[in-house]
């Protein structure tokens, strides 16, 4: 029998540092509302199943964050305040530019008058100071919240809580839910306490995880823009099983995407139609971001939604 | 029935990028070898298990890569060339002082003469400029290789590869086995080709991984000061398994630790004796790594072990 999510919670105590994500989703969604912004919560990144309570093995699901970490910076880019929830270590917006070594291999040491300065390369610096620029005005202008799940109970916790924050803003809010999240767990009183020992081959049995878009779309923001991922590895099943989700949970959008081409093309597939973007290679190789076009198509048909929906009020 | 190493060489395709891997390893052995050099090879961060041929899904082992990457610049400042050998994505030596958003929030931009200047505030500067001469000085003495994996079939390739290409160094060749590899797999031709369908909760069923610590001590590098790790999370089994895998594979240090504690207290098993290195917490308040000890110790019995090595030919 599968677990409903009324179980799941019951069953899976919150994360240690529930109570203080709690107050900064609830104060920061309060200080946008004040300022009459729009808000987008963008989930990102994979969680974990543990398979022992002492983790030191997990079940994990493929993602570096991009999707999450890319849009960010273009919702961020058109005006809406973001909380972008995130796994621990995963990909994040604006330092996403400057991983591992890079950094080090964009600057210099030079000597001045017997003194040491460091300096950027002349070919880093403009688009180092750019980004600078932005991550920094988005500080000051308290435009985001970033907070990080690392398994899967802490994600549902996580993100119950910031529903429950957004709700506030009614069609004002956008749910952009990127994560890859475990359709399979390991309830917690079938986990081994300790390393499981390698005397034998264990056999795991997964559980599967309730579809936590249910509640979410029917009782913690029935008013807000919901939009889901599918991601699949087979093209004959994608818009198939999009478009199920779609029937079933009766939110606004799916974005479908194969996990080979993810970066070229996806289908923004509606109760209306299936909506193709899709770049060149050329464009890939110049550096132009698919989250671009998708967060420009999402906040046109935001902004049809808010209308309509003020209209039937 | 347990799978030997020969099958599971048999049985699984060498990875992409291997002849190019195979190579660099070579030529920089050979580099190091004209100039005398001891070498280690660092192994540093967790292996994967797919779970599907198109990889959505994956066991995963708990390790962001610390030990690794950390050990790494403590041997290169003693004098050994590395290769350093990780997971992609797991920290790395000198750019794991600048993860994730610190970067960003360790430049300023300032005006001067109408021209805007990238400058690193004053508080990093002396910590920046510190690793980014170590990093480049170490670039351009030619001492650090790095090479990469992600799955474990990856990860066994990769380490057959740098063995054949260090045997030839003999006994000043470390091989440092901090990378935390998965006991078990699932077999190629077990794999679901695409993502697993998540209609019904499937079983996952795990084979042994064969003991690569065999064929590697008698084999490949038998000559070779070889050092093992055990993580283990119930201190009552630590240390006895540690002395069981040194009398099992006969080779020269296992470094146990426990999950909990690893920062702070490791314990060097050798046939000798137990040797505890341990950080109060006021050197870890003042960011002392046990990692410095430890290699430390390394270097000094790595000595030791060529000395009499050599009184015996």
């Amino acid at each position: 029998m599968n677990t409903t999510w009324e179980d799941f919670y019951a069953k899976h105590p919150p994360p240690q540092d529930f109570n203080q994500n709690e107050i900064l989703l609830k104060t920061f969604v309060e200080r946008q509302l004040k300022k009459d912004k729009k808000v987008v919560l963008v989930t990102s990144g994979g969680t974990t199943i543990p398979l022992e309570h002492n983790t030191v093995r997990f079940v994990d699901n493929f993602s570096a964050g991009t999707r999450g970490s890319v849009s960010t910076e273009y919702f961020l880019e058109n005006g809406y305040a973001v909380i972008f929830m995130y796994r621990l270590n995963s990909l994040e917006p604006f330092s996403r530019h400057f991983k591992g070594q890079k950094l080090l291999d964009m600057i210099d040491v030079s000597e001045q008058n017997g003194k040491s300065t460091i300096t950027v390369l002349p070919q880093y610096k403009e688009k180092l100071m750019k980004i600078f620029c932005k991550y920094k005005e988005i500080l000051n202008q308290d435009k985001l919240l970033q907070v990080t799940f690392t398994t899967l109970s802490e994600y549902l916790w996580l993100l119950r809580a910031a529903c429950q924050a957004l709700a506030c803003l009614k069609n004002k809010a956008i749910l952009y839910l990127a994560a890859a999240v475990s359709d399979f767990y390991i309830p917690s009183n079938e986990l081994s306490i300790h390393k499981i020992s390698s005397s034998g081959p264990p056999t795991i049995s997964l559980q599967l995880v309730p579809k936590i878009l249910a509640p979410l779309v029917s009782l913690w923001v029935p008013q807000a823009f919901v939009v889901s991922f599918k991601l699949e590895t087979d093209e004959n099943l994608l818009i198939s099983k999009a478009r199920n989700a779609l029937n079933k949970y009766k939110h606004n959008l799916v974005i479908a995407n194969m996990l080979q081409t993810r970066k070229q093309q996806v289908t923004i597939v509606s109760q209306e139609d299936n909506y193709i973007i899709s770049l060149t290679s050329d464009q890939l190789n110049k550096g132009e971001e698919i989250e671009q076009s998708i967060v420009n198509v999402l906040i046109d048909k935001h902004q049809t939604f808010i209308q309509s929906s003020e209209k039937c009020n």
